[in-house]
């Protein structure tokens, strides 16, 4: 499978002590000098971990992390993203109907990282994302996904349409969510392979992206306001999908 | 239907200008003298609200709020909370089976506010939760629930043990959501009368909590991490409850 090798910082004492919980991901610690007799404890837990440690100048960490960085930053490794194809081969391989999750411009980490969490939860085959207008991997979805980030497989593309219109050539149902949708989602049958498109929360799909999705449906709403958070949103489809199928073994 | 009369004030000129969309509960505006001449647009847009406008010394806001102002705060009224008995008699008056969300110390007010979604969207007559070591009804909270807090029923209780025991003596059943659940959420029957308990992410529902529920149920969970934000699994149970209801109308 090829993909990109891509490294990151994280920083600060306590995102990157949680770092240690992904060792395959951490390559190594950085520490201010003039903040060494502060950061004793965790220079001990790079040493219980095998992790390499470099005592630098606070300059060099000022020069590549923006943010309160406490005199420490550690150098992450990437999950590899792969393409459209993988995705779809990852499925087959394990002889299970395709479920992909797509996000149209998710902008928030908070958000993307929740989604990141559903998508392991629920079994999801790969989430698809635009490289551009969206959270991506960057340190603050890495830490609201709670690691997820490291379990899903991740395909970053110039534009989604293209991924859609390749998953629709191979036999893959594409659903948008949204209210406008005229059925409801448990009216729906989800045992075929499929993909669902989730919008962000102020925007929505773009109507260009809906417009060439097979169909939209929507999740009933008994409120006043009527507006779920789009990870939660993720989340009940996922497990609509999940129940199906699981019902239907 | 009695309850507290409470106010808070928020402050910042996006969580304010925010505010606007929930005119019951915006009182009034402060403004600092100093910053008059940056606010003029905020004030127009209370005078096209009619909300009043009180122009104070900056000593006035900071005496009130900790953070950056940007020289004003709005005094908000907040939702009055209600009864573990008054929420009884509101799905008695929709002639609906219950059912209220408990939510034991979910402290983070980003879950908080996305719970009270999840229970404005699913149609939940009531969420309940303990006073002390939970997020409540603070600033944050109203700006993650979108404005669902002025929607949703509250009941603020001194302990959730004391509102669950009530329930169960009335014939509703108590369900919590744990990973140590034997059954799977929709092997289970969601016609009758009921309450779901949820806990926070770090801790889980507490053992002393649990004891006291009917029966612990679970999500079933298909991957490396399997955790989900607790806000996903409040709307992933509260749409299972929700489609059952549906389907058996």
């Amino acid at each position: 499978m090829e993909g990109k090798d891509r490294l990151m910082y994280i920083y600060g004492v306590n995102p990157v002590i949680e770092a240690f919980r992904f060792k395959e991901a951490l390559q190594e610690l950085y520490i201010a000098k003039n903040r060494l007799p502060k950061l004793k404890e965790l220079i001990k837990l790079a040493e219980k971990h095998s992790v390499s440690v470099k005592v630098v100048d606070e300059d060099f960490i000022n020069k590549r992390v923006e943010g309160n960085h406490q005199g420490v930053m550690a150098k992450i490794k990437q999950k590899k993203t792969i393409t459209v194809y993988d995705a779809i081969r990852i499925s087959e391989e394990r002889k299970e109907p395709a479920f992909f999750l797509i996000l149209d411009l998710i902008e928030d980490p908070q958000n993307f990282g929740a989604i990141l969490r559903v998508a392991d939860a629920a079994g999801v085959h790969a989430v698809i994302y635009q490289e551009r207008r969206s959270a991506g991997i960057v340190p603050s979805v890495w830490k609201s996904s709670a690691g997820a980030v490291w379990h899903v497989n991740l395909v970053e593309i110039n534009n989604i349409k293209y991924a859609i219109k390749e998953l629709k050539n191979v036999g893959i149902s594409v659903y948008a969510l949204e209210a406008s949708g005229e059925r409801i989602l448990w009216e729906c049958n989800f045992i075929q392979p499929l993909a669902f498109v989730v919008g962000s929360e102020g925007k929505g799909i773009r109507q260009t992206v809906l417009s060439i999705c097979d169909e939209v449906v929507k999740i009933p709403m008994k409120g006043m306001l009527n507006s779920l958070n789009v990870s939660v949103a993720a989340g009940v489809l996922a497990f609509e999908v999940l129940k199906q199928r699981h019902n239907c073994v």
